[in-house]
């Protein structure tokens, strides 16, 4: 293991890096960290948690709309998701500009690309084709693009698609693939569009959500046209048929540039006029985009980094805070289902990958938001039944654990988030582990709970039996906990032992490359599966054999009926993050646990670009050895990360990754549903957290250099701080945390915290 | 018993009756059949399962809108149910024309009526206060009105309520309200509104669906203002911000009638106004009317009686049977929640109620239209998970028993209808009976199906856990019949053995009021409840008596919760319509069943208005008695039926009363699910049913009178029928059944069918 901070600025230094002359922390958010390889991120213009998310579309397959030159652009559409996986959502109201004889006679402009521009709020490109300059920026809820044309070309002109979606696949009703339920379009006057485009299906396998459009031209257009399919007519509108839907706006021939703003709603088109007026009011491009970064500098401004950061350093690290605050998207007052006075945000994609790093970030930056996207939480599983594990296009779906919207509840309850009904909270959370979804499990709850509460543990045979466990058990807790801040000793005692119920499929006597004892698969009669059967025909039951490093099924068995989902019993054996005590006595005690995490980081059992594996680091904190944890996070840190486009080194899952980088950078990692954070070397000399009542939290490495890799001592406001976690309500509190770093492992912090009395 | 011919004749006679000169069989509808009391039928023009339904909506809490006078009319809406109980639904886009100083300064104009006229497709009144006679017509998708202003008034004017519904409660979550989502209004041109109102809840607890509209009057008005909440202006728009909206129109002062057509969409506010386009073309009113009337003659006479029929009698048969057809709601092509070539109903309200009797009328009357109603269904349980036992608003919900959609589908398959990919619908049915719903139980899917498949009964602690087993039971007997006819053997063996279940809630040693034997209240252990706990307080645990006469509990304890769902034991322990046999010898065999089924209804403990006790009456054929059958039947028609506004004795439920009294009136009867018909003595002379492929198929009484009330013998086109069924082939072949009648009963009808060899 090698310093991880040089490292870092070398990665860096090999890369064209922008000057920054502005001062603006938002000059360091480049959008297209992690936006090639796995990563997966949204390149475009957001506002913090906005509605709309404009885009170039590189065919109708990319989860973000995104892809890397030479691939094909097919038009800029204005909802997008950031960093997922599976099967794409969104992708609604493209926009394309086109020129040249004949333009107007066709529904389909693909184009590529050339000098392209990505920044913080900012998209361009010179399409090759037509030589026409798109930039693109936005307003919360309403896109806006300044289209350049050759000053010479015939038939200057716009599409707009409404038929247009990612996912679309030509097995329609395949898996995941978005749907087309109708479209719409209408020409209003002479310099507007409206229509929608109504969709379903996607990763979440979603009822159907429509996202509704004006579109204004600066410039009035001189001829309009309309198609429906294939076909281009004069008409003024197309009525919804169940069929794709657009129109074509041709300018005058001297036109030059033209603006256009794309209002978005959830609710009509009329809302999504007034959308369009309200957010950009009479401001032109430059002034829509200026606010934008206005936005995130306020934002961002919050955590304050020492002088010493690396510019590499701050563009990951904003970059990071950036990517986990494009999503989930409020869409307050943009409610097609019910009608409070509550918060309202969808697209949570997915809970399972955010709770753990993104929610607690977002806490800490913005306490008030947080506590809306919790509100908005409980008030879903009010109107709609369950609390999401996941959402998105105004569903519920798909549950990847089962609950896990339970641990961010009791993560704002340990961390006293104001402004949140946790009585009602805790009745959402009980819903989830006492209501069987039965049929309905994909969308929402704990699928198998039934079983889980008889037997104590999912068997095999439903879907994700493994995961779920471990799941369940930790929500169980987690609703213990809140249980007991509220008074209610029944329900902690209850939950608090039910949150054991890991231990059921704990096979203590299993052995695997030194390691003993693994969650490992057991039927309902309770007999542990060495093979598991696979596939759904009657007359042949083939088997294969699983191990704790099984990690896909073969044939490809999709992940949804897995043991364990995305990961191995070598990973999840590991994750148990509310009883690591527990935990380390069932595998052995210390030693053997120190040997096992040494094993699986060793052998690349620990899976980095995924997040069931984001505590396993810090699971030498629990062995009084926090030296451990800094070597191994800065080692992955090096090794995983950078301030490149590749620079993430899995699915940023909306901020999931990034959030978790973010977190370690600055030397502190929460236990998500914890009210502590483990301490560990900073990647970053000073970190300062501007706080929202106006205090302010410093961590400061002192004698911070490459070699002195290793906290010595520490201090909290000048007193003698010999932790290896720090609360959150001292951070709340404000004031600085020094670590004094050396180039040895010493003994501060072989105690979590202090001894409780 | 008398004899009842004479008693119907009597009843219609005390009422004014209409001249019939037209020879048209819809003279003899009367929508006010069944308006009053507890019929609840929908009063206003409908076409054949037509889209839209408007009528006057008296105060905002009747179910189908209209109620008697001196009630208030609030205004006119354009969506509505018939017959139905609980919480009122729809009642969507109100429009209420005024007149006087200051109206247009005032969002609510109600009035009350004087003059009102009620025809099938037409309904007309003055109001008391404007003097404005307001008629009104429709189209399948476009509602017409026509206005007539008093001459000299000022301020002439419409108000166009988009924030209008029916069942709104002070209190917003109250179980069953409909509550508003959002609604929107837009100005278009001089003579033109549209926009849309979203709701949720109701009955059903649906989640929320759009009713788009464009109103277009045919005077331009000369001023309009819109409103939102109570403030009045002259935006041209309003768009959704979850409140109330709505237009106020004002005509110049010489205006003296004025056409509205108001289309209405579930898609779009441009879809609304194709349909009004489409719908109505150039027609004015009356010529819409003359359309509606035509597309009901069609229908209608498709059914003829003969000439023997009396006034009064033909009005109860032509309004029942027009009553079984105005719902479910033809929606294809109006489905905003996917899109397939297959065809859309919405309202099955609910299928518990019609599966009896309305949808083998529909077979008999339209195969072509219930095999559009059957894929709908099964098309249904594909898109959305589970078919519906209800749907209203694009969302199933809620259950009754739980899959009764499967008794539809084997009716259909009995019967051959063709059209229906019967193995897909077989898919559609194991999913009910195979995954439970979960926490969404009270939406759709059987509701502890768990526990059922454990135990073999719904135990104690379950919501209606009586009823329901008592129909899973049937539906699984609906299964077995499909699969087998489809070659699934295995199927068959289990889903027959599974049809049985019944028999595990039947306490054998139970006596009450000389009968032996009921279903009664089981625990999980097995141990019979003679008391039920109720309530759901953690300290008193109170209790009250359970016996085959209980209805409600105490306290209003809701049907959701009951052991029976609307019913007693005394009713339900005689309904198991796959296995009367079964039924009889469990009852102590033949002797026994007659001294029950004599009590049950000397004391009556037969329910005339409710569905559970609908196949009661004829249970007698199974012991060889038809003719006790004919005496009860006739009895119970006598007694409750009648051409009058009060002449329905319960919910109509979308026509399940009305479809029941037809089949009645002819002398056969179905036993849903099953192939045949019971023969007794019909009502009617003669009644020729003229089926889809050109063959007619009479039932004729000879020796027709009042005091022969017993069919002596029987001929099938011309050779001896001593049985007392007839099947639907024999019926669908074409043909004539003489059943010949005399004063006493005789040995005809002994046996149900020819043995089978």
């Amino acid at each position: 293991m090698k310093s991880k901070t040089i490292v870092l600025g070398a990665i860096a230094a090999t890369f064209l890096l922008p000057v920054y002359v502005s001062g603006r922390v938002t000059d360091y958010v480049d959008p297209k960290i992690g936006s090639e390889g796995l990563g997966r991120v949204f390149i475009g213009p957001s506002h913090p948690f906005g509605m709309v998310k404009p885009s170039p579309d590189c065919t109708p397959s990319p989860n973000s709309g995104w892809l890397p030159m030479p691939v094909r652009v097919d038009g800029f559409s204005q909802v997008h998701v950031s960093g997922t996986g599976g099967g794409p959502k969104y992708g609604n109201i493209s926009i394309m500009p086109f020129c040249g004889e004949g333009a107007m006679s066709s529904t389909t402009h693909y184009d590529t690309r050339r000098d392209e521009e990505i920044s913080l709020g900012y998209y361009s490109t010179t399409l090759n084709g037509s030589g026409i300059r798109v930039e693109a920026t936005t307003a919360p809820r309403t896109a806006v693009y300044r289209i350049t044309y050759p000053k010479s070309a015939p038939e200057k002109g716009l599409a707009v698609d409404a038929g247009f979606f990612l996912g679309e696949s030509p097995v329609p009703d395949a898996r995941e693939a978005q749907q087309l339920v109708g479209s719409q379009v209408e020409i209003v006057g002479d310099n507007a569009v409206q229509g929608y485009s109504r969709i379903r299906g996607g990763w979440n396998n979603g009822r159907a959500y429509t996202v509704y459009f004006y579109a204004e031209t600066s410039v009035p257009f001189t001829t309009a046209a309309t198609w429906r399919n294939s076909e281009i007519g004069s008409e003024r509108s197309r009525a919804d048929h169940g069929d794709k839907t657009g129109a074509l706006l041709e300018f005058a021939d001297g036109t030059s540039s033209v603006e256009v703003r794309v209002g978005i709603s959830f609710l009509s088109e009329l809302k999504a006029r007034e959308n369009a007026m309200n957010d950009t009011q009479d401001k032109n491009f430059d002034a829509v985009l200026a606010g934008l970064i206005d936005s995130w500098e306020g934002l961002l401004n919050r955590i304050e980094l020492g002088p010493s950061a690396t510019e590499a350093q701050k563009r990951m690290f904003y970059t990071a805070l950036y990517h986990t605050m494009i999503m989930p998207a409020d869409r307050t007052g943009e409610n097609p289902l019910w009608n409070d006075p509550m918060p309202y945000y969808d697209d949570f994609y997915a809970i399972w990958d955010t709770y753990r790093t993104s929610m607690p970030l977002i806490t800490l930056i913005d306490p008030v938001r947080q506590a809306e996207i919790v509100n908005s939480l409980v008030n879903i599983g009010r109107r709609d039944g369950y609390m999401p594990d996941a959402r998105s296009g105004n569903a519920n779906g798909r549950t990847q654990g089962g609950s896990n919207a339970e641990i961010v509840i009791a993560d704002a309850f340990a961390k006293k988030l104001p402004g949140v009904d946790y009585e009602a909270a805790l009745q959402a959370m009980l819903k989830d582990a006492t209501v069987d979804p039965g049929g309905n499990h994909e969308a929402e709850g704990r699928g198998g709970l039934t079983e889980y509460l008889a037997l104590g543990y999912v068997p095999h045979g439903i879907d994700r039996a493994g995961n779920r466990t471990v799941e369940y058990s930790f929500c169980d807790w987690a609703i213990a906990q809140v249980a007991k801040g509220l008074g209610h000793n029944d329900l902690y005692d209850r939950y608090m032992k039910q949150s054991g119920s890991w231990r059921n499929l704990w096979r203590k006597d299993y052995e695997h490359d030194g390691a003993r004892g693994f969650i490992m698969p057991r039927d309902r009669d309770g007999n542990w599966l060495d093979s598991i059967p696979y596939g759904h025909s009657r007359l042949v039951k083939p088997k294969f054999e699983y191990t704790p490093l099984t990690f896909e099924g073969p044939w490809y068995t999709p992940w949804w009926s897995m043991f364990f989902y995305e990961a191995s019993s070598w990973e999840y054996s590991l994750s148990i993050p509310h009883d690591v005590p527990g935990l380390i006595e069932i595998c052995g005690g210390p030693d053997a646990m120190r040997s096992r995490l040494d094993t699986f980081f060793d052998k690349n059992y620990f899976n980095v670009n995924n997040e069931p594996s984001f505590l396993s680091p810090c699971l030498y904190h629990w062995l009084g050895r926090p030296d451990l944890t800094s070597e191994r996070v800065a080692d992955i840190l090096a090794e995983n990360y950078s301030d490149t486009p590749a620079g993430l080194p899995g699915n940023d899952d909306s901020g999931a990754m990034s959030s978790w980088l973010a977190f370690h950078m600055t030397g502190l990692y929460p236990n998500a549903g914890h009210d502590y954070y483990l301490i560990h070397s900073p990647v970053l000399e000073s970190t300062t957290f501007h706080l929202a009542d106006g205090k302010d939290f410093t961590i400061r490495a002192i004698d911070f250099s490459p070699e002195n890799r290793y906290i010595v001592s520490a201090t909290l406001n000048g007193r003698d701080y010999p932790w290896s976690t720090i609360s959150h309500a001292d951070i709340s509190a404000g004031g600085v945390l020094e670590l004094k770093m050396g180039a040895a492992p010493a003994s501060w912090g072989k105690q979590m915290w202090p001894d409780k009395n």
